[in-house]
């Protein structure tokens, strides 16, 4: 009998989860939210993920319960727990991934470097940090959020009016995250794998290029880093997948500032697009470490194959046509590149796949994958 | 619409397609012998593949047919072109990988260099060859045979006497194949991947190290081979491809005799285990080319990815408990090491997994990858 591993969410994340699993021959299942979704070859169970009956009735068959996503409600994943269900990462570590005013607050506690912030409840509240910080700042709703959306820099509490007049209406306990708008040089995500036993492995520091608050493009390792400050992404990695209990695979998403600090911006408590570039260009591959440590498993190797690994997400896809026509052209544009399509229909701003090219030559590495990218437009 | 490929064959090739089809966004059809093999995962249907109609029925909803193994009768493969479907590699190619008589007569139109042999339809005729050779010879049944079933090698006809007795019963045209025992001293793999359109992609020549007929561990590239004979494998290679019209992947079986010349072993006209190395080893792997091969894709770089790949068969499998059982000592044994399962009951001598590592200290990565394929014994 094999071992049973039980993803739920049905997206790109899950789907890149199948081709370790088959190899490690680890059988996994997957509770889609619909029918056709990236990850439909492995789903065994379509339902929603918020409902308690569905989720427990798709974890009985199962040995570990992991996620393709971090919004699975904390009574659901209590509810699993209760029932005796390997849950990996927890809802005790989950809880921070799904609530930025809970994170901001134990990341505080553990002494983490991070940008100044508040938990406001009214206009008042969000103009007084304004007023401290230079009147700039960045309002985040603390649960739901993700890619740039729930996110919103503002230069007045009338900016977040909407949202403090929807706090209002929910009554008493609620508040934004309000942070201060870091100056940063560029965005680096640090990523960490964890086991339950503790034992971890750390990929090397990336630098995520954003555009419109989605992730476009990665590189690892993040070029002409301080060394410095390669080992300070490390401990943070480290010192917050202990210090929350995360299991799987963790990313801190950090900004590197003007004068050389490194601060913690989000988390993802799964394997994250800031890693997507280790499948092809690491020796173990985030979707591999994450199943090795939600089953507690040794963990692989980490490092490098090679200098340099470049990852280009595709925005959105053909704007005529299927990702399936573009293939010949993409596919003829560098031999070497590997070319990861998520099974979605091309959408504006939809991540519907992506390309990674390694070698030794920085300039190379990036024309290459950003020229292979250009052919799914 | 993605395109679809439809894979006759459910066995652990099908399987390793899999993976790169979730990548490159291929919907995989695979037609498995029966329910729960290798490729379960990608199985759409489950028959014969001897028998027409099933065969017909499967290839109706995907746009190009290919093999996990070359069984399938030549009248199935006609029927399918005939019905207008894609075939690749087509029954044209595929009689040569079918039937070894057929395969020594055309390499030797092509100018191949093969062992001596003929055609033997009597007990004289093959006592007759062994005079000729020193007494001693390599009978073949000219189909259906695999890892070193249907072959044996004979000091007297009489040592072949049942398979003579199955001839006359057989009737007029039958012949068995009868080939000078090669001095060598190694035996190489070469591999070449040919579109429909002609365009051709070489691996590294390999060293293939058999145990009982049966693939046990290959070596790639091929260690201390003269710059002259890798040149000879890839021209071997390349005429074959070209010469038998063969399209997908093709491996070419080879004699490295003591006297430093190359002679045609046997030939696969699919992914074949001395390929497996180029999964973990290779930019594009042997299962990622097929699949381009066959669809008329630009090919992928099948240069290697370090000095040396070291891939080691699990044969049998544990002799207690399940592959899964091993996966943690397995793992823990070196962290690079890839390790491939094909979902199947450990039994004597079956091909189970492999394992593969990569480096370049080549006494490492046999050790390591030997190691640790030693875990599922």
């Amino acid at each position: 009998m094999s071992v049973r591993i039980g993803v739920v969410g049905g997206g790109q994340l899950a789907r890149m989860m199948i081709a370790p699993a088959v190899e490690l021959g680890l059988d996994l299942r997957v509770l889609a939210e619909q029918p056709g979704m990236s990850a439909a070859l492995a789903a065994t169970a379509v339902g929603d993920y918020r409902d308690i009956d569905t989720v427990r009735a798709f974890a009985r068959d199962v040995d570990v319960i992991t996620f393709d996503h971090e919004h699975v409600p904390q009574p659901v994943l209590r509810a699993l727990v209760d029932a005796g269900v390997a849950v990996h990462p927890g809802p005790d570590a989950l809880q921070f991934a799904q609530d930025k005013l809970l994170m901001r607050a134990r990341l505080a506690e553990l002494g983490m470097p991070q940008p100044d912030w508040a938990a406001v409840t009214d206009a008042a509240g969000l103009q007084a940090f304004l007023d401290a910080h230079d009147g700039r700042a960045v309002v985040k709703t603390p649960r739901g959020g993700y890619d740039g959306k729930g996110v919103r820099v503002v230069r007045s509490a009338e900016e977040a009016e909407d949202w403090i007049r929807a706090l209002a209406e929910a009554g008493a306990g609620d508040a934004l995250l309000v942070e201060e708008l870091v100056a940063f040089r560029r965005e680096l995500a640090q990523q960490v794998a964890r086991t339950p036993a503790g034992d971890v492995a750390s990929y090397a520091v990336v630098e995520t290029v954003q555009r419109d608050g989605v992730c476009a493009e990665v590189i690892a390792p993040a070029p002409h880093t301080a060394a410095r400050l390669e080992v300070v992404a490390r401990e943070i990695g480290l010192a917050i997948a202990h210090g929350l209990g995360v299991t799987g695979m963790l990313a801190v998403e950090l900004f590197e500032t003007e004068d050389e600090r490194l601060l913690v911006n989000e988390l993802a408590m799964r394997p994250h697009n800031s890693g997507h570039w280790s499948q092809d260009g690491a020796v173990t591959g985030q979707f591999e470490q994450h199943l090795r440590a939600v089953l507690g498993l040794p963990l692989g190797d980490p490092s490098p194959r090679q200098p340099w690994a470049v990852m280009v997400n595709i925005l959105g896809g053909p704007t005529e046509g299927t990702m399936a026509d573009r293939l010949p052209a993409a596919l003829a544009e560098h031999a070497g590149a590997k070319v990861h399509t998520y099974g979605k229909d091309p959408r504006p701003g939809r991540k519907v796949g992506h390309v990674t090219a390694v070698g030794s030559d920085l300039d190379e590495v990036c024309y290459d994958a950003r020229a292979v990218a250009a052919q799914f437009d």
